[in-house]
């Protein structure tokens, strides 16, 4: 099955460039705006409750060994008081711990057969693809445009029985309102498909009306599972910890979706880290978010630097609004590609080329706002010079 | 898929059984030789490397964001200057961190099709069974038996294309001599099949001659992946980090088994927890090695303390001298079960049925070195009380 991959994931690629650019420019100071990683330090009440995690492991009286797989008690109901913020009721048991959502995106296929077709839209993180590739699935692609906004809507002929949703999207910034979400979830409850609901960005939502989880719209708990990660929320891409949801209510020919994650998390699995269940957890506590709070408020004004950059280029762009990304528009007929390489060289910068998440992602660009703020003054600043003076 | 499967993973369903037992008998104290799960405090070197590691993710100068998926340069080093120490040369990059051996036993089927047949030396830890039933594979097993020490060689009709050796043994305590091992590499190499080594109780060897591990023996790398982690060998079952060897040399059908591992790593996974890697890399340091060798010696004398018992009670067994369990069989043609509920109830010990470890371990009874002092000695005075009573 592998045979049919591009030889390396894409992230591995991208970095495998800089590093070859790294090497023949020793002196130059590259500005990442790549890959979406954090660069701010984990907040004071993550820190401290990891320290003392530590601490108890340093004890027979306090020592902690096997866990139960699918969580700690302590770590479901800080999940559950989260999602309790927006009247989302859930029960501990229909929450999971991950190692983060990269590892459970890939791992929840598990639920499906290799002949489950499914339906992801482009753009997409690439993941999403290469996971059910691996195991042979049939997939079928719905385009995101400018013209849809990058928000594309089930159409009359859409069949799938897995689908794909992102929102706020990676890559292209774009969320979709409670309406368009309502209409993906009536089209996966008629025909009895599984929404895969990636949350991860939820965080960084500043709009009223746009849905932090897609159990916010009614009927969701009979077709979604989600899966979202402390990666963006908290800081947590090095430190690793994630959840997904699987609703005791989403039951398919008859069988508990829930009770079977349950069984292959206990069969595959020996649960997530106390140390780090620990810390995730006070990410999720009142004091946690509020900490965190103030990191993604430092990433947001990247983004409005960023976004402020763009409209004077005359660049079209989605994103960097209610997501820590923005999808631009490469200018000059020029593909992404193309585009990496010019930034890279002319000035440092490392952006993620459109083409990496699918074929309409094609002549489009994405530039991350987790950079530091100097990095990302810089990057506006010689944005400007190189494209003023361009078109 | 699933539906084959007993509805609750094993060690799921004793502790099931236990709490149940608790909550009938609220008063009385409970001697846990069940489940593999240690008690002693995790090394000092662990703790103080773990103490920095959290450190640094609280400064943005030092805060660690993603990881290479396959493992940090620092751990894979760890590893490989672990494996040195036997003269076993391993590059860095045929090193890949896991979240723990159970993760990755799961996780290693990715490699291979719904069609690859799959050999299991039975009793086997439950995993090796389901985790390839919840894919459909083709499943044989090996019985071992009282005859051949459980410890069952190739047989001239033996052919699969996969097959899990596990030394020493979980349940058994068994363990392959190197020529006996030198068998199943010269069978696998001759038919091209792929030997998954479970490496978690190297640590308990004491005897020389019994291999640490599978690339102690010629031709290995051509035919072994070992699947090894820190949960045994530095108590870090709760803690969590397991490392997994694949070898650049070794190719099926063309295709190198590494490189698919390591795009299969860096597609489903962000890696593992920058924290957890400086744990654990600490605790494959010298320093760590001599700490945790402490915490080895007290198991160790748990299983002189229990092999003591059990001969005293004239009862068939065998393990307890290079691995953490005795594997012993039940008196009075009992079977697991039923020895499982007569020492619960009469004793207060909870132990493990042989059932549990595939249709060959019916009638004997796991018994764990992983209790405290106290538990064991408690534990023997009561089995000596029952047995020879009842003997």
């Amino acid at each position: 099955m592998y045979e049919t991959l591009a030889p390396s994931f894409f992230f591995t690629e991208i970095g495998a460039r800089t590093e070859a650019f790294r090497t023949a420019h020793p002196g130059q100071r590259l500005l990442l705006l790549g890959i979406g990683d954090v660069t701010r330090p984990l907040a004071p009440a993550v820190i401290q409750a990891m320290h003392r995690a530590v601490d108890e492991q340093s004890r027979a009286e306090t020592f902690h060994g096997y866990l139960l797989e699918g969580g700690t008690p302590f770590f479901r109901e800080a999940v559950a008081s989260y999602y309790a913020r927006r009247n989302i009721k859930l029960r501990p048991d229909e929450i999971f711990v991950s190692s983060g959502a990269a590892d459970d995106l890939g791992s929840i296929g598990n639920l499906f057969t290799s002949e489950n077709r499914v339906l992801v839209i482009e753009p997409a993180y690439p993941a999403y693809v290469d996971t059910n590739q691996m195991v042979g699935r049939p997939i079928f692609s719905l385009p995101g445009t400018q013209e849809n906004g990058f928000l594309p809507l089930p159409e009359s002929d859409s069949d799938a029985d897995i689908v794909y949703l992102c929102s706020p999207n990676n890559p292209t910034g774009a969320a979709y309102t409670k309406p368009q979400l309502k209409r993906w979830v009536d089209w996966a409850n008629e025909r009895q498909a599984v929404i895969i609901f990636d949350a991860a960005y939820e965080a960084y939502i500043q709009d009223e009306g746009i849905p932090h989880s897609i159990y916010e719209i009614e009927g969701a708990n009979n077709c979604a599972i989600e899966i979202s990660s402390l990666s963006k929320t908290a800081g947590f891409t090095g430190t690793r910890t994630g959840y997904t949801v699987v609703p005791a209510d989403l039951i398919r020919e008859g069988v508990s979706l829930r009770d079977m994650w349950e069984r292959d998390r206990t069969t595959r699995t020996n649960g997530v880290s106390y140390i780090l269940q620990c810390g995730a957890a006070a990410a999720l506590s009142p004091e946690g978010i509020l900490q965190n709070q103030e990191n993604i408020r430092i990433y947001k004004e990247n983004g409005r630097i960023l976004s402020k950059t763009l409209k004077e280029c005359g660049l079209w762009f989605t994103g960097g609004r209610n997501a820590p990304y923005l999808w631009l528009r490469c200018p000059e007929g020029m593909d992404g590609w193309m585009l990496f390489d010019l930034l890279l060289s002319r000035a440092g910068i490392v952006g993620t080329p459109g083409e990496g998440f699918g074929k309409c992602g094609a002549g489009y660009f994405r530039l991350s706002c987790f950079g530091s703020r100097e990095d990302t003054e810089e990057a506006a600043e010689k944005l400007l010079e190189l494209f003023r003076k361009r078109i």
